[in-house]
């Protein structure tokens, strides 16, 4: 016999089919299972049987979300629906942040899914260009779903074989495409890019100051890290917390395009050492936030082989393009560092979270942080127990953030991820080339993008004629969140802007969504006109 | 007309239900999607047309795992079928590991979603009591495929307006909980109770040492943090990570049920201070890892006052207990500390991660960690900018870890989160009555449990007659690693053992999943003396 699962909108519906069936010749009562709902919470599993009434429940659920998947990529669907703290807090249309001591019924709870849904931002929606991760990769996220019906941790082999060897061979490839021979050396997924940094900082510290873990910090003499003053604030923010001081974190000049100028770097660490401090830890960013830039990675590797010092890479949005044959050139050099981030979720479209730390030494990251709790890494399991990774980890439970790469992987290929790339980088030289010449706008530095980041100020006609100076200066600054507050009222697409330096606020578009066309392009471009025109 | 989703297992099943629908006096053609697939990746979502095929793909998954939900909840499916990291790593029956350049079919991509659950461990079944984290419940579930479909980021208000407000609402009812006055306080979710347990240490030392923050460890004199020996390992990992060393990280001595000794802190503090350290943090365990015990936070929170350090509660396993009105008792105190770690995802089966950090004084922890990144926290926005809570945290993106929380205490309630941690708490109090008195078992400390911790050894019949003594002693020690190395074997059970301290190899149950019974802990029991009997 054949089961059936049937889902339609109603109970006429649900008496509908079973009639045609059993009128259409059907001599058993096939199983039909229709998606409108009856039971309670107490009826799901681990309810006695609780099959039916999960299964259910689930697959209504299942319908929200494909329904929220289909209509992320419509154009027709707005990006947002925004709303005021104050207003969602105040509760919309029976919608009620609140907890109470009462349970809800299921019915509630899928009203509740709905409307979560309703009033937050569709990420994926091919006009969404706000954040540098963005879009909807449907392997990922059906490998997210398996995650969490899986619901384990990545600290032992014990608990969870299949996804240990999953990160370690992915780890591997990673360190490959890095060029690191034979792929060796080691390395962690982490919750995001500011901890991988921060991961390379401690392991930096710890290869040349061991005696910091038991110590503390009163061991080393004043420490000092560099990086750009375009990085990321992560490095700061290790900084802080690790306990080398912000002061202690040097900023490095960059050139226009906002690529660190070497010799800078040299004459701080020059400077640092007169002053009787020890430069440790250099940090080349592979596609900073803003502008995209790559920093010239061989001659800062040349500087920190001169000077011994640890070179890290954060390429938590660069790092994408290590898998594309056309852009690879621009990390020229990782192969020299002692250290990478390298973040899927950002410019190879992987869900929320995947950022991975990647280490060129063995054993390096045991022994940083390493504290052998008994009760988890039991030296007498009858396994192979140098496959427990959890001691290498500051956590202890770590989230699994391997499948839905790996399974993004196994599905595109490296080929695939080459395509996703390339096609974002063509679709930002684009946008380059439309807006580079285009009345209304300048750029805020000259140059194809070396990533998909293009960086520009609309003028809006009122400031065209105006000569540059304060004035300007204070009315351009206010244009950008001006329109992107209009932008996100109506809900038609979203793009990030800031200030950087002394440079007043401006759009920041990137590209990462490989469901974006270059008529979405036209769009933001259409929007950011029609909305700034008369400001 | 109505739209009818049918899956059956093949293409002779889709026949036949096309045939009765349509001989049935169907007039039109119903739209029928099988559950059986042909299209490609390139077929997926964004492509044009792209729904169906990314509907049916999806719903392909969703029968994967809700076949694997139904089965993890049924006693005689396997928890596990244990293979070695190197029968997995040679490929088993079709399931390659290995990532190539080139893509492969969606067919495959479901085998392996099947194989990967297949050679995983079922944490969710009734008889896995392995870990402080289990079960499978399935509105957490629920909400974390919506998680997952969301793809957001909480770093801002901008791109997760409702995730944030569901933060702040449910962070303010876990104070509430705790007991500080209104709920007032700040607090995070984080990647796990360790990184949890980091923030507070963070945010004791930015409290009476501000100066750290960009001038370093070597600002302060040397500074001392205090942990019972039955803590987590991740205080003395914190202190390892944020340059204390873990020399300084004091361990403070257990009374025979493994709560502090609250004289002995006093007595390591004078001593500090007599050597010139500065006493800065006791961290007390609520629900300690092996032994479950509660440190007594009253008499703790007393020296602390008495001493002017910071109290931070580890209530990263007893936290829940909070919701139940018969054993909150247990952490009576709690409202003096000034922060707390309460991880959801154990005690209350809130599904990986969901880990808190609580903290009574508000703007502490952006004082700890903001860095004003200007390109995420642009201070000229449309909206109440106070509700970008990014800069607040370590991370700089954070996976949203609040909604199956939130959705989870809406369906249930207070009151459910009580009978939920009630019920457990019975059943191992069942399992203590059971072998207390049991032959063949003995108890590693006196009296009930205050938690779901029971931990005892089980004496084979060869030892039972020995002289207390060495021999016994190192053959006892390896008794547990052999039952649990035959247990994962044969799969029916699995259960956590460690040494502590002079102790050797002992068992540790804990019971935290609701699906759980007495004829479960019957089970364990029969399975132990089964395996065990013949050592």
């Amino acid at each position: 016999e054949t089961d059936f699962w049937c889902f339609c909108q109603d109970e006429a519906a649900e008496r509908l089919a079973l009639s045609l069936l059993t009128k259409g010749g059907l001599h058993y009562r096939p199983r039909l299972n229709f998606y409108y709902l009856s039971p309670h919470l107490l009826d799901l599993l681990p309810a006695k049987n609780g099959e039916e009434p999960t299964i259910q429940f689930l697959l209504e659920v299942v319908d929200i979300l494909t329904n929220y998947v289909k209509k992320t990529f419509d154009r027709s669907t707005k990006v947002l629906d925004f709303h005021h703290p104050h207003q969602l807090l105040e509760g919309m249309e029976g919608f009620n942040l609140e907890l109470s001591d009462q349970p809800e019924s299921l019915e509630q709870i899928l009203v509740d899914c709905r409307d979560t849904l309703k009033y937050g931002v569709r990420t994926g929606h091919p006009r969404f260009f706000n954040q540098l991760s963005s879009g909807l990769d449907i392997i990922g996220l059906a490998g997210e779903w398996l995650t969490s019906t899986a619901n384990t941790n990545m600290f032992t082999y014990e608990i969870a074989p299949v996804f240990v060897l999953m990160e370690q061979l992915t780890l591997k490839k990673m360190r490959e495409m890095i060029g690191w021979p034979s792929g060796e050396g080691d390395g962690l997924f982490s919750p995001g890019g500011a901890i991988s940094n921060m991961y390379s900082v401690m392991i930096a510290r710890y290869k040349y100051f061991p005696e910091v873990k038991t110590k503390g910090m009163s061991a080393a003499p004043r420490l000092v890290l560099f990086t750009s003053e375009h990085s990321h604030y992560s490095i700061k923010k290790a900084g802080a917390a690790l306990g080398f001081g912000t002061e202690n974190v040097i900023l490095l000049s960059t050139d226009e395009r906002g690529r660190v100028i070497p010799a800078d770097l040299e004459a701080k660490i020059i400077d640092a050492k007169q002053k009787g401090y020890v430069p440790l830890f250099v940090n080349a960013t592979a596609g900073s936030t803003v502008y995209g830039a790559f920093d010239p990675i061989n001659e800062i590797a040349d500087i920190c082989e001169k000077y011994n010092l640890w070179l890290h890479v954060d390429g938590a949005w660069g790092g994408g393009l290590l898998m594309s044959r056309k852009h690879r050139h621009k990390l020229s050099g990782i192969e020299r560092a002692n250290s990478v981030t390298w973040n899927p979720h950002k410019m190879m479209g992987v869900p929320l979270q995947c950022s991975a730390i990647l280490v060129r030494e063995k054993g390096i990251l045991a022994g940083c942080n390493s504290m052998c709790a008994g009760y988890l890494f039991q030296p007498d399991k009858q396994y192979d127990v140098t496959y427990d990774t959890g001691d290498k980890a500051i956590q202890c439970g770590r989230h699994v953030d391997i499948f839905k790469f790996w399974l993004m992987w196994k599905a595109k290929g490296t080929i695939g991820f080459e395509q996703h790339i390339d096609k974002c980088l063509d679709l930002s030289q684009y946008l380059y080339n439309k807006i580079k010449n285009r009345e209304g706008y300048e750029m805020v530095f000259d140059g194809v993008p070396q990533h998909t980041n293009v960086c520009f100020w609309y003028i809006p006609p009122s400031l065209r004629g105006m000569p540059h100076g304060d004035e300007r200066r204070e009315k351009l600054h206010r244009v950008a969140p001006k329109i992107k507050a209009m932008m996100m009222e109506s809900g038609t697409t979203m793009v990030g802007y800031q200030p950087q330096g002394n440079k007043v606020n401006f759009f920041r578009m990137v590209v990462s969504n490989p469901a974006a066309t270059q008529s979405d392009i036209d769009f933001l471009i259409d929007e950011i006109e029609r909305l700034g025109h008369d400001l």
